[in-house]
C-alpha cells in the first residue's frame, strides 16, 4: 500500500523517532536479546471508560490451541473514542497505551506482526480508514493492522477470535453486533443515548432518575428509588436533581445508579421493576434485529448460533439478573440460541481476532505462492 | 436586609463603579434631565438560548392599565442559565443586559423602582438566594428585586402580571408552573433532558432521531423521518446521526428538528405521527399534574382557569397543532381550562410582575404608615 514512503526511507528512523519520548524505550532493547523469536501481536480494546492493550506471543499453530496463547503484558489508558475526547487525544492515548505493552514485555515494533484496534466510536468505513493511516505511520510497513468497533473484540473474546454470532454489550452504553461465517456484518443501537440506547447503563438510570421526578411531580407513582437514589447521592430533595444532572452530564457518572435500581426492584419497588423488564426486552429487540439481519438463526429460526454477553448490566450478579431476563426474551424466538460469558476481557479478544486476520493472509500467500 | 454594608457608605460610589465599563454610561446622564420621574420597571426573561430585558416606566395606577405601560427599551443578549453557562457568566450576562436597557432609554440605576429576574435554572430557594445577594450589590437599596424561574415570567405575560393559573411553556426545553391566588405554587418536568422531559422540542426531535437509527437497524418501522431529516442535516447515512449528534449534543441544535417531525406527520407518516400525539399527552400531564395539586380546577374539576400556552412547539402554527392537542386531553378533565396564547412576550410579563409586586408592597406600607 505504501510504496512510496519506503522508496523515501521514510520507514525506520522517522518511525522510530516520532512522538517524542513515546517510542524511546526502543533504543535500550537489544534486537537479538527479543525473546520472542516468531514476533508479537498487539490486541488493543478502546472504550468511553478505558483503553486496554495486551501483548500476545506470536505462534504458528492451530486455532484451537490459540487459547494457550502466553499474554505477554498489558497496558490500561484513559478514554480514546474520538467523539468524546477528539481524534488528536485519542489518537495519542491509542499510539501510547501500545508503546506501554511493547516496553512492558521487552518487546518492539519490530517484533509485532498484527495489531488489532478495537476501538469505540468507529461507526463507518471512514472512522476505520482515518484511525488505519494514522496507524500505518508509527509500525512498520510489514506489520498487518486491523481496525474494528470495540464490540467486535468482546464478540472475539467469546468465539476465540472468530467473527460469528453475536455480542450484546450493555454497560455504559449498549450495542449488538454480528457477524456470519462469510462476512456479513450487522449491528443495532450503539448510537449513544440521544438515539435512544435505552437498555444501557445510562438509559436504566436515566429512567429511575425520570421516575423519581415523576414522582415528586406528581406525574408518577412513588417509587422506593426515591429514597434510595437521594440517599446514595446524598440530596435532600427531588428538585436538587436537576442541580446533579447538570453538574456534570457524563454518562458513566449517571450509569453508575444501576445497582440502587437492581436492588430496589429485588426489594418488589414496580416502578424500578418496570424499568428493568423494559430494559432487558430493549436489549433483547438490539439482538434479535441483527440475529435477524443476518439470518444466524437460519431459516426456520432454530440454528444454534452464539450471543456474547458482555457489561456490567448482564454480569451483575444479583437476583434481579437482567441477563438472565435477556436471555428468556430471545430464547423465545430463537431457541437455538447459545449464551456465552467469556471467561477473558475484550482486548485478548482483539489480539486474537488479530491472531486470526493474520493467520488467515497468511495462509492464503502461503497456499498462491 | 443589608444595614452594616449602607453604614460603611458602599451604597452609591463602589456600586457605580463596580464591573468596570457596564455602568460607566450613568456618568453621562444628568439626574435632572431623567423624562421619568416616577422611575422604571425592569422586567428579564433569562433563558437557555438568551436573555431580554424589558425596562418600562413605573406609573402607580389600577392593575387594569398595566397594558398600556410604555416600554421605554429592550436589550437582548445570550444565555444566562447558570446550570448552562456557571454561575460567573450568567451574572455577567444578567449585569449586561439590564445595563443596556437602562442606558438604551436614557435611564439609570437611581432611577429603578423595582427589578424582577425571571431565569431559568432557579429550581430551588437556594438558587433565588444565591441570585438575590449579588442582585442587591448592584442596586441601591430601596429598589425591590424579585427573583422567579422563567417560567413565572411567561405566566405573567398571559395574565398580565397575576399569579393565578397555570403556563406550560415548550420550546427546545419544557415545563409547567401554577400559583393559586393565596401564594400556593407547584411545577412539574422542566428538569432538562437526562430526568425526562419528553414533550419538549428537544424531546420530540430526539425521538425522531431514535426512530431513524431504530428504522435503520432494524428495530423499528421504517419512517419518512428517514429521508427528511438526512436530508435537512445534509447527511448520507442514519450511521452519520451518531456522529452528528456527539459533535454538538446542544438541546437548541438538537430542537430544531421539529419542524421536520411535524412535516413528517401532516404528510401521513405513522411514526412521526406517534411522537407528537404521546409528546402531547406528555404535556398534558405535566399540566394535569399542577392543576391538581394546586386544586386550580376546584373540587368538582371543573372551575375555570387559566392556561398560558408558549414555546415553539405549542406555536407551530401548522395543520398538525401540537398546542390544540395539548388542550384536547387536559380539557376532558379540566373541561373549565381557558387557553391563553400571550401577546407580549415573557420579558414584559416580568416587568409586570415587577410591578405587580412593587405596588402590593407599596399598598401595604401605605395602609400601615
Amino acid at each position: 500500500m505504501m510504496p512510496e514512503k519506503e522508496q523515501l526511507g521514510l520507514d525506520s528512523e522517522m518511525k522510530r523517532r516520532r512522538n517524542g519520548e513515546t517510542w524511546e524505550f526502543e533504543d535500550d532493547i537489544d534486537d537479538t536479546s527479543v525473546s520472542v523469536s516468531d514476533g508479537v501481536l498487539l490486541g488493543l480494546d478502546g472504550g468511553t471508560t478505558s483503553t486496554i492493550c495486551i501483548c500476545m506471543k506470536m505462534v504458528y499453530f492451530s486455532h484451537s490451541q490459540l487459547q494457550s496463547l502466553p499474554i505477554l503484558s498489558r497496558a490500561v489508558a484513559g478514554c480514546s473514542n474520538h467523539n468524546s475526547v477528539g481524534e488528536i487525544a485519542a489518537r495519542e492515548t491509542l499510539e501510547q497505551v501500545m508503546a506501554d505493552a511493547l516496553s512492558k514485555c521487552g518487546s518492539k515494533r519490530s517484533s509485532v506482526r498484527a495489531v488489532c484496534l478495537a476501538v469505540s466510536g468507529v461507526n463507518h468505513p471512514t472512522d476505520q480508514q482515518r484511525i488505519l493511516s494514522w496507524l500505518r505511520d508509527i509500525f512498520p510497513s510489514n506489520v498487518r493492522l486491523y481496525v474494528q468497533n470495540d464490540a467486535v473484540a468482546a464478540l472475539a473474546s467469546g468465539t476465540m477470535g472468530k467473527l460469528r454470532g453475536c455480542v450484546l454489550i450493555a454497560g455504559t452504553g449498549t450495542i449488538a453486533y454480528g457477524f456470519t461465517e462469510d462476512g456479513k456484518e450487522a449491528r443495532a443501537a450503539g448510537a449513544g443515548p440521544v438515539l435512544g440506547d435505552w437498555g444501557s447503563g445510562y438509559g436504566i438510570s436515566a429512567q429511575a432518575l425520570t421516575a423519581v421526578i415523576r414522582a415528586h411531580d406528581g406525574r408518577g407513582p412513588s417509587t422506593m428509588l426515591t429514597t434510595s437514589i437521594l440517599q446514595t447521592l446524598g440530596l435532600s430533595s427531588a428538585e436538587e436533581l436537576i442541580g446533579w444532572t447538570y453538574a456534570d452530564p457524563s454518562w458513566a457518572r449517571i450509569a453508575a445508579l444501576v445497582p440502587v435500581v437492581v436492588s430496589c426492584a429485588e426489594a418488589g419497588d414496580e416502578v424500578a421493576n418496570k424499568i428493568l423488564l423494559e430494559s432487558a426486552q430493549e436489549l433483547a429487540s438490539s439482538v434479535k434485529a441483527v440475529v435477524g439481519r443476518l439470518g444466524l438463526c437460519g431459516q426456520d429460526g432454530k440454528d444454534a448460533f452464539p450471543l456474547v454477553m458482555v457489561g456490567g448490566v448482564l454480569e451483575a450478579n444479583t437476583r434481579w439478573d437482567v441477563g438472565k431476563e435477556v436471555m428468556k426474551c430471545i430464547s423465545k424466538y430463537f431457541p437455538g440460541v447459545l449464551p456465552i460469558r467469556p471467561k477473558v476481557e475484550p482486548a485478548v479478544g482483539a489480539a486474537w481476532l488479530a491472531w486470526n486476520f493474520f493467520m488467515k493472509e497468511y495462509n492464503r500467500e502461503l497456499c498462491s505462492s
